[in-house]
């Protein structure tokens, strides 16, 4: 066995104390959490600081970093734990524009450490058995719906509509690493409405066509209003066929036959492979979910809807 | 001296006349072109015709193709040519989405074709020498002022307005082109202000602010409407000195003294470059101008401003 790996986890909040903690406690073989720094969260029995900069500092032996703070403050914060010699993960999405990932990525390779951008949802359980489904039998047409009421999964969270925070693509683009992971061929956009509140910079809603060099259509709509029948689906139609992955990648069904999965554990997966990252002295940066949204918002069509109030 | 290689030039339109035409005949030892494909337009004495796939059809002895229509249309032009075994030239931008063009770069590796995604402002005679003097002299802030009358240098050109024409970037991505050349170190944007007419789908005016790892601050103006003082001027302040960059890379002062440059011939060594991939198996596909371009509509404030009638 090797040793665990000090870890040390940057920006407490939400998905620090549901995932983060848990499923680091889970993988003790792997990981040892060190200490954490946040301006105004800490972790029981875990040294805490309000600067990376103290926690570095102060805890030289740290060996990884996990960047959960809002993707509007992470580029900073990588760079000092890269310059540190630190491996770095980065939660999703993994900055707020393509360009700062882009140097995040040369920086590490010149640093000679990990760089993971993660996207916990190709961890979910249904994915890879879709993706092996999807291999040796040809999509012709996709259908995502990805719908939640935003009041209930990030309610009072200001960030989320501030530019840079994505609005209704902080979930949509978890279907994204799905879809980039599952389907046999790249997609690209051909056309895109975004809704926007009229009292807010990030979108509510969004329409979705992309198309692949197969002419593959996949139709996705991404939705937070209240109103909408909740639902985290991908439909994907084959020759001959049908997969459904419904729940977030979670449940998985083949022709309506019900597949037996893993039981749900993505973070701890996610986790996984950043230990197998760390000790092959490698790096996973796919930008394709975020570069997808970039193509939206550039590509897109923008439509006033009715202001959102929390 | 190696045979000239087989051109044909799809999507003839303004640039095409202006541009393509003279600099390869100026380069006819390198090129030689051999057919047109364009719905409307052909080229004297060369054979036209209205569909690529024609094109390609009638003359089997193409070896490579310039895709000049705009954006929109580029990405099937490019992938029927790439599938046929020919050498691509991408206008710029070189596609409507960051993705798409991630996807021709695949297909040209995997067909072993070259694709060259052209930036014709790095061409500029200016540009190669801000670079070298750049490189010597560290940058500490750098301001871009891009600014044109469209209904001067646009009159009329619709596809410009939609969705997928960029609107002033589409001027304002060759500032990007030559920043990202010229500067010694990437940069990524912090913020950005949008004007959008209220009549149109795609931004008049673009305020924009960049840094680096260095921390090197980028200003840059871009802006479209009649109003503005014309002028495409790139101003790099160093330790001890500043740099100018006018006329969209065709002068260059230094510290106050104009420097000897060569005569203005963006599109001759555009193609000189193209032969030169060609001959040597390699491609050329950077992506960081219109990767720029995507962070700003996606990082980028909206704001509503006067309609605009051409």
């Amino acid at each position: 066995m090797t040793s665990a790996i000090k870890l040390a986890i940057v920006g407490v909040g939400k998905i620090v104390y549901d995932q983060h903690v848990p499923a680091i406690a889970a993988r003790a073989d792997d990981f040892s959490l060190v200490a954490t720094a946040s301006r105004h969260h800490t972790i029981d029995h875990i040294p805490g600081f309000t600067s990376i900069e103290a926690m570095l500092a102060a805890h030289p032996d740290i060996d990884a970093v996990s960047l959960c703070m809002p993707p509007q403050y992470r580029y900073a914060a990588a760079r000092q734990a890269l310059a540190a010699g630190k491996h770095v993960l980065l939660e999703k999405p993994p900055g707020a524009t393509l360009s700062e990932v882009a140097d995040l990525a040369a920086f590490a390779a010149e640093k000679g450490v990990t760089l993971f951008a993660s996207w916990h949802s190709r961890h979910a359980p249904g994915v890879q058995p879709a993706k092996a489904h999807l291999a040796a039998h040809v999509p012709t047409a996709v259908q995502v719906r990805w719908k939640e009421d935003v009041r209930q999964w990030h309610p009072h969270q200001d960030w989320i509509w501030q530019v840079g925070g994505l609005g209704v693509f902080d979930p949509g683009i978890n279907a994204l690493s799905i879809l980039t992971e599952i389907l046999p061929s790249a997609m690209f956009l051909t056309q895109a409405t975004l809704s926007f509140p009229e009292n807010r910079d990030a979108p509510i809603a969004a329409d979705l066509h992309f198309q692949d060099a197969a002419d593959i259509k996949v139709h996705a709509e991404f939705d937070w209003r209240p109103t909408a029948q909740q639902g985290w689906d991908i439909i994907v139609t084959t020759v001959g066929g049908e997969l459904r992955l419904t729940d977030g990648g979670a449940r998985l069904w083949i022709n309506g036959a019900g597949q037996a999965l893993a039981q749900e554990a993505e973070y701890l997966s996610l986790y996984r492979r950043f230990a197998a990252l760390i000790r092959a002295g490698q790096s996973d940066v796919d930008v394709a979910p975020l570069r997808h949204v970039a193509d939206a918002f550039m590509l897109g069509r923008r439509k006033a809807v009715a202001a959102f109030y929390d």
